[in-house]
């Protein structure tokens, strides 16, 4: 798929990796189904599936596409989904809808959407257990990268200084930190195992791909701000508006909506110059950096 | 440890973990300290630290205490304490008061409860990272074991059982089911993975550990039950009665308080019958058997 344009690469990304979503989700029968069904519907719901392609462009820029790509390209994705279970909780951000669904509280309950986000966890970690071209060596470097970008001093703590910065002025030098860790962790995170999983990254490349993914993942949350403003909620799938009525910090109220999209463009730029080492490999990564900044939804 | 009488073993295990885990919980320096302090708080509180007591007497029953054990038994209470802070949000058991003290939620507000159990999960994945001593597939077992032990498959599935039992009639097996799931399987996975890092363990050995897991786990909840009816709020550190309040499903309601004593004498037996392949190594194994069935909290 290198070559490909990137709608069919995308298209490509999110049907390989749903369809091994689908079959992980469904694998065990049992008789007690709504912790199941809350997980089923927080998962397969049409997500545009970010996380995964880089995943899979990277390691296509690298090599090639296995299997154990697959195990990494669920992991990030499971890790993702529960963070947004937990995220549009009443006692986060409240959020009703998510992808043009009510969200999983809405229609299972609390007690039950908290389970299936913790659930959720344990599963990405289980999915990085199953590689088997890779040596356990390197699997275990994976598990301490999602950990990591997940947890305390990664997404978790991005939420944490989100949620505490409703109605508080927060400066862009903060706004940046909180984005760094509550989106740039895990999407970082999605293209250096996609990268390592292949089992061949250079630290040349590995510093390269670093730099293309923290300019994405600020380039992704700019383009968040942006959209919360000047998007319709039909398109983008959850309330426009809604961080706005929240008060919260975002790049258009500290920049204005033409210093957002200036912004946006100028880590675009260092996104592409990132990847000046490679060659059209890496077709797909730029596609993506396009693709972040140009979204309507 | 392994001739010292119980109480001075379960008080050394006690420091040991406690000492490991307040470097751990400290490690890194941060201006924003709230979630860190929320995870602190809940970690750091006193707790029995039954399970990494079992990953410590095991690991000692075939081998030595090592930093590798150390580890394991951090993971699994990171585990325990993540699933306490989150069943006791008011949305699971609305529970106040936890260990004598206010729970996680009243203190630092649900969300970053929340945050912070989802925080510890990731942790204790880390730490199965830093084993030393055992291979990288062992340690890529022992996240294997842990992150099903947790999930959707385990722990998790027990509180979604758990969170539908209330005002709702269990027959014994659905309660028993209940109770493998919400406690068994994390003691279950602190007794074999304390096995399993010591690179040491037989198929015959595992399998006795099994079924000596599998008893005591339920014996201690059936004891849990025992002390909801007939243990005080100030000994027992968390209120008395609130099973009952809830309208649970416990084992005294179902068999009755002689019945639940009986019941837990039998587990305690079977678990002693399981660890007759081994020699005076166990002894702190059989000791956790005659604590969990006589413990007054």
């Amino acid at each position: 798929m290198k070559n490909e344009n990137f709608a069919n690469f995308l298209k490509y990304c999110q049907q390989r990796v749903n369809k091994k979503l689908t079959y992980v989700l469904n694998e065990k029968n049992d008789d007690d189904n709504l912790l199941k069904e809350a997980i089923i519907y927080s998962v397969l719901n049409g997500g545009k599936r970010l996380r995964p392609t880089l995943t899979y462009a990277t390691a296509e820029a690298l090599g090639e596409l296995t299997e154990d790509t697959d195990f990494v390209a669920m992991a990030v994705e499971l890790i993702h989904a529960y963070s947004l279970i937990h995220d549009d909780l009443p006692s986060m951000d409240d959020d009703s809808l998510r992808r043009n669904q009510p969200t999983c509280h809405v229609v299972f309950g609390e007690a039950l959407a908290i389970l299936a986000g913790d659930a959720l966890q344990s599963l990405a970690f289980i999915q990085l257990t199953k590689l088997n071209k890779v040596s356990p060596k390197i699997s275990l470097t994976l598990v301490s990268s999602l950990a990591n970008a997940a947890g305390a001093e990664g997404m978790v703590k991005g939420q944490a200084i989100d949620i505490n910065s409703v109605n508080r002025f927060l400066t862009l030098e903060e706004l940046e930190l909180m984005h760094h860790k509550k989106t740039g962790a895990l999407i970082l995170a999605s293209i250096m195992m996609g990268a390592l999983s292949t089992g061949k990254a250079t630290k040349l490349q590995l510093d390269a791909l670093k730099n293309y993914g923290i300019s994405i993942g600020l380039a992704f949350q700019v383009q968040d701000d942006i959209l919360d403003v000047s998007g319709e909620t039909k398109i983008i799938g959850k309330l426009a508006g809604s961080d706005q009525a929240l008060n919260k910090a975002t790049y258009v109220k500290l920049l204005g909506l033409d210093g957002a999209k200036k912004k946006a463009l100028q880590l675009h730029e260092s996104a592409i110059a990132a990847l000046e080492i490679f060659d059209g490999n890496a077709k797909q990564l730029r596609a993506i950096a396009d693709y972040v900044i140009s979204r309507k939804f």
